[in-house]
């Protein structure tokens, strides 16, 4: 088998055999096949695409590179969430502790944030001796005791993935469904949960920008869960407009404790109790109604909020901040964004109010960039909402206040005000499975 | 400016500005952008292709990327001549001694032979002593003495163009017009002559196996010919039967000595007074009908074979091969393919017999091969002939008996015998200018 022919038949548009995919994942990741041939071979399938059987080759091929983490000495279902990435989606920190909270067993590996978009491991980080990088034992022994633990990912999982990851990140062949799903479900695959949910986010702040495209990504990802036999489902939820009324790190963590208390933004407690139901669901195949129930109960009754608690006690965190969210550092300068005229809010762009959190330290534009846990915002309104001249839209926080400029610059094209007040948009928009 | 940029461009079907393409070829040649940025990209153009205007810049940034040779010591006009390549193409032998001894300046720059298609500098290493590789000053003291002189290859003429020809070989990305175009030209406007012929073969043994590709291929050349202020011609030419009946590297130089006698086969007299009248036409101006009368008598009163002899003495070579052929090495071995029915030859596929060639030791399958001077075939039937069951077809010549075998085996797939004579096919297709 050459490398050659394989980059021919695809720029040709022809589909690959699952033996011709094996050979070059495999060589690509033992040196023997170099960069360049590949990044070829990247951009003719960009191009061409792969079809659903190539996409389950792919998937398997990088699943197989590496090591896959064996949950069997887990009791019970254990159920994987997965977001494509959003900006104020804190719903993990939600929904995963909902779900534990009704015998969900949740033995989670989370990322960290890049770019406009933020990640778990950060978010839980800002809680004062939060521990996510705990070795495997120990997740396994937390996860049978308290039937939760979050950790950053770890040992070699789909090193295929990270080495194709990275030269698509290089060659402008990062934004096509087939390399996405493929990506993003090895790791699923090899993190070893038996079922899988995933979120996929849709809007101005998500990677999809239309409904479409995120049909496609949620259907290639249930199939190819499916066809690995682990039961997948997916969620195509709302990312137009920020998530909850908080983006940036601890900003988020306080919101995602006072939603599990009961008092939190309408549309946050929604997308994180449909989670949770879906979650609940996937574990023990009970009708979505019921699911529902247990999960809005499991917020009702604190349960949700202590078995959060006892998550963060386990992982070496101070349990007393799940309790009092005042305890949580405060960043030392803030700064108002207000409306500069009278009307309804008619835009809220998802992807610049993310960029505007990154400008005031709370995200990353490079892997290496250290993060300011207490900067970010908090939308006092949001798309739908009258304002007056003048009135607070948004309250920014940082540490460092000479970094507002640049994210106010960044607010004020993410707003837009109009006469009108504008229809208001579905949270959840399909189901896929 | 950063190339992933222009590498999303190119992605998404934008043309890209002249100082895009100058970045990437720059920044390629000295090292500072990566293989495999540049294969994306190659890839990239491979499917959204490059409109006139790129096609001249990426020219341009390949010929400004090395050494252009001064022919202003040579007085008169320098016209170059090159052929796309084919099987038992030996024109250049015929048309430059022609032109030359018509006053045209010929200092030409040839290349060897690589795959099924053979090179003008092998052909000219089979007469013994003959020197291709002489230095810049002795090249053009001969060019100004005898009006003619043929070398390799030398300097560093557009290193953009080796290194990125070079990584088209190994991420199939080498056949695409705008690519081919711009590798050739880059070379040929490098080399220094006033006005360029291009030979733009089309048929089965060619590059280019149909008529339409081979006119993009024309035209866009010779757009760059003119738009870089060298007066630029192509004749489009049959190569869907071999040129001439000998293929082969000392048996092609004994058919061309054969031809400038008056003594050559039709197809290959014709298409070489052809390009020297186009050739004359180029430096001189006259009309057509006047060059081709011109390039006849120098075939006629043995001007253009003096003038062989003259240039093979001045580079070194035995001149005395040139008026007694038989002076030539003879291949040790020689073995003949017979028809196996009575019928007309219907079909005689170019690329086949240059395979069956590079078999029988007179062609590289890989730069570093070395070759047989005297292997090769000798047509006594061709397509349009009449054969009888037994008769012979072809003989084939090699110092190496072993080879036979898979040779006739190519022979054997590349006659087709019918029951009805074929059309005759033309000879010179299109003229592009």
């Amino acid at each position: 088998m050459r490398i050659t022919d394989i980059i021919r038949k695809k720029r040709d548009g022809l589909a690959l055999s699952e033996e011709e995919i094996c050979f070059f994942v495999n060589g690509y990741v033992n040196g023997e096949i170099p960069d360049y041939q590949i990044a070829a071979l990247l951009m003719a399938i960009y191009f061409n695409d792969m079809n659903d059987d190539e996409t389950v080759f792919l998937t398997k091929a990088m699943l197989n590179s590496g090591e896959k983490v064996d949950l069997s000495n887990i009791d019970g279902v254990k159920v994987d969430k997965h977001s494509t990435g959003g900006v104020g989606d804190k719903t993990t920190l939600i929904c995963a502790p909902i779900a534990a909270a009704c015998g969900v067993k949740i033995a989670k590996m989370s990322g960290r944030g890049l770019g406009h978009t933020g990640g778990t491991v950060d978010k839980l980080e800002s809680i004062p001796g939060f521990n996510t990088s705990i070795d495997r034992e120990r997740f396994f022994e937390t996860v049978n005791k308290t039937g939760i633990c979050v950790v950053g990912q770890s040992g070699n999982l789909c090193p295929a993935d990270k080495k194709i990851y990275a030269l698509r990140d290089v060659t402008e062949t990062v934004d096509k469904i087939c390399l996405i799903a493929s990506s993003i479900m090895s790791k699923k695959l090899a993190s070893g949960s038996d079922k899988i949910l995933l979120d996929v986010k849709v809007g101005s702040g998500a990677f999809m920008k239309d409904l479409p495209s995120a049909e496609k990504l949620a259907d290639t990802m249930v199939k190819i869960g499916n066809n690995a036999g682990k039961q997948t489902k997916a969620l195509i939820t709302n990312m137009d407009i920020p998530l909850g009324n908080a983006v940036g790190n601890n900003l988020e963590v306080i919101e995602a404790i006072e939603t599990l208390n009961g008092n939190g933004p309408e549309d946050l407690t929604l997308v994180s109790v449909e989670l949770a139901a879906n979650m609940i669901n996937l574990a023990t195949g009970e009708s979505i109604d019921i699911c529902r129930e247990k999960a809005k109960n499991a917020i009702k009754d604190k349960s949700a909020l202590n078995k959060l608690a006892d998550m963060v006690k386990y992982q070496g965190g101070d349990e007393s901040f799940i309790y009092d969210t005042s305890l949580f550092k405060k960043a030392t300068y803030s700064c108002d964004f207000v409306s500069r005229k009278d009307g309804y809010i008619v835009k809220t762009d998802a992807e610049k109010c993310g960029i505007a959190c990154v400008y005031l330290g709370a995200g990353r534009e490079k892997k290496e960039d250290k993060l300011d846990n207490t900067a970010g915002l908090i939308f006092h309104k949001k798309t739908g909402d009258k304002v007056s001249c003048g009135e607070v839209i948004s309250t920014l926080y940082s540490c460092d206040d000479s970094l507002f400029d640049s994210a106010i610059n960044e607010l004020s094209n993410a707003f837009e005000i109009g006469d009108k007040k504008p229809k208001k948009q579905e949270l959840i928009l399909k189901i896929a499975e």
